[in-house]
């Protein structure tokens, strides 16, 4: 079959764009730069870290003796929930203010710990928070997309080791998420189902690209993968916002994000670092029964723990690459032990 | 003016995206991950290197002993001329076959010079072979897109310090040239000129982003770049691609590239990494006459030689978000000194 080992490109049903696949290139020396891979074991509590419970943060504020989860306003917010209404528009130069709001989400006091070795019971108080904070954003008036986010790792430009995520609630939404909204609601005028239920479907018959799955989740490396281990955890049953989690869903989320985390941990005995991010119903008030909640992981590591793949000059000027095609990713991923190394004897 | 102090969102005339910009966040602090600085020295000539004359490659090709420029196919090519035609196209599954042609070009044998090191006589003969590989790539019939760029420096994923850039010739036109030609079209049939030359019409008018300009070319910030020192360069009058430039263009171009290279170099004092890449016709046959020849850099260092702005979290899942203004940006190039750092006295 070419996709397994003829160069070719994917279409991506979600963004409508295309990706391109290079099989037969894996095995590509690499002189290149080395990612330092953070071994390092953290104390439990950091006395120089703004986010462990009772520090003090930028601006003199401390930060509480918290003991499950905190969130607070991002003391350098992208966005500002009072700046003015403002446009220009002429032929060349569109611009319009944007108002919004900016928090940090710390997952756990402890200093040492990162999701995929944290208790799912205390997954699950994250998960509640995301709850409590994409309804209380979302009912804000000039609220009308919440994007959630974890950064994670100093290759994915965190700054803080410390297990933590990020909100930016938006005034406008923002174009990926409009992208995808937009493609999942043709399909759906056209199908009268939501898209990513019926993929899931058909990759759950194939399996090919499923790494693990449970009760109420499922994650795939997507046919349309762009990062070397890129997946998407998708829900069994249609579920527009985190919001709409039963308290059985939420642990089962828990149970399948940390189950996901151990084997990117030990694909290369790493804190594994990526980017991760919640796509979900707009809280523009209107209905969206197309938008299914998924969340995407966009790792970057590519051969090891040093070695990552760039998304560069061909990626930036024509479109994105890959060599490892998302099927061997899926298989590898899924034949990882489901122990975390660490935790081993 | 809010767009110098309030946060808001900029139009992409180009890809029809929007970026957002955040001014009031500048001085965030940074504490996550630095780049190395490459103050470092290198030989003329690096017996270990590959792409140095007379050195052999992959495969146990020798690389010959060439005294100007040299232009190989890639020994790891991402695209190969051979492949089978194919394709699949279900719902969900979409993907077919793609043949292509993937080139390195060396831009001197000396392995210590970067571009804006170089003498512009011999940047002149990069941008000739430029120009052969166009026409000659671009002539094959199954190749309707000629991709040239170079990945300079390691953080951009450069695996190999000698002065060189790449080519990715295409079947099918990738996703991001196609769709700047689409947004070239639309404003070519509403106005029956050029958008990108109108476009800079209007900036040598404002010169607010202008940095540099000769009198083919002229550099800079445009107003929705995304990249802390992101720059254009574009011709002043329309041109289609670069083998359409007469002897005087390519020699302006060549001073233009080596002047905002200088500058680039300075800014931080490091030798600058990013990424740059021409935008052209496509090889389709077809006319395109709203097609600009355009070159896009796209540099990752915000604050310092080892401190890069990071696209990440919010930037994958939702939009591009950048600090600095792109005013501020091109007032910060435009008064850098002109001549190299490494150069004086
Ligand atoms: O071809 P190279 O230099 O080995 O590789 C570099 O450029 C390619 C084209 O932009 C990218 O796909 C690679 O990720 C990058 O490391
Ligand atoms: O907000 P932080 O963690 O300081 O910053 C990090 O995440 C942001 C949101 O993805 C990015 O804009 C920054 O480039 C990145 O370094």
């Amino acid at each position: 079959m070419f996709l397994q080992d003829k160069p070719h490109r994917r279409y991506n049903i979600l963004t409508g764009e295309w990706i391109k696949v290079s099989p037969h290139r894996t095995k590509r020396p690499w002189q290149g730069q080395r990612e330092n891979s953070s071994g390092e074991q953290r104390p439990r509590h950091d006395e120089n870290c703004y986010l462990c419970p009772g520090n003090s943060r930028a601006g003199g504020v401390q930060t509480p003796d918290y003991s499950e989860t905190y969130s607070f306003i991002n003391d350098f917010a992208a966005l500002l929930p009072n700046t003015e209404q403002n446009s220009v528009d002429s032929r060349f130069f569109k611009a319009e203010s944007e108002r919004g709001i900016c928090k940090v989400i710390c997952f756990s006091p402890r200093h040492d710990l990162t999701l995929p070795r944290m208790e799912e019971k205390d997954i699950v108080k994250v998960i509640q928070l995301w709850q409590k904070e994409y309804k209380e954003l979302g009912s804000e008036d000039f609220i009308n997309h919440v994007q959630i986010f974890e950064n994670h790792g100093a290759a994915m430009g965190c700054s803080n080791p410390h297990p933590h995520g990020q909100i930016w609630a938006d005034e406008h939404i923002p174009d990926l998420p409009a992208k995808e909204l937009e493609n999942q609601k043709s399909y759906y005028d056209e199908n009268g189902t939501p898209m990513l239920i019926d993929y899931l479907n058909a990759e759950l018959e194939s399996r090919e690209r499923l790494v693990i799955e449970n009760d109420s989740f499922a994650v795939l490396v997507p046919f349309w993968a762009v990062w070397p281990y890129e997946t998407m955890i998708l829900p069994k049953k249609q579920i527009q916002s985190v919001s709409d989690l039963s308290a059985g869903q939420v642990a089962d989320l828990a149970q399948i994000m940390k189950s996901l985390g151990i084997r990117y941990d030990n694909l290369f005995q790493t804190d594994f670092p990526y980017s991760m991010g919640l796509h979900q119903k707009p809280t523009d008030g209107k209905d969206h029964p197309w938008a299914t909640f998924h969340m995407h992981y966009f790792p970057p590591l590519l051969r090891s723990a040093e070695v990552k793949k760039f998304m560069v000059g061909y990626e930036m000027m024509a479109m994105a690459q890959r060599d490892i095609t998302a099927e061997s990713s899926a298989s590898i991923l899924r034949e990882l032990p489901s122990v975390h190394y660490r935790e081993k004897n």
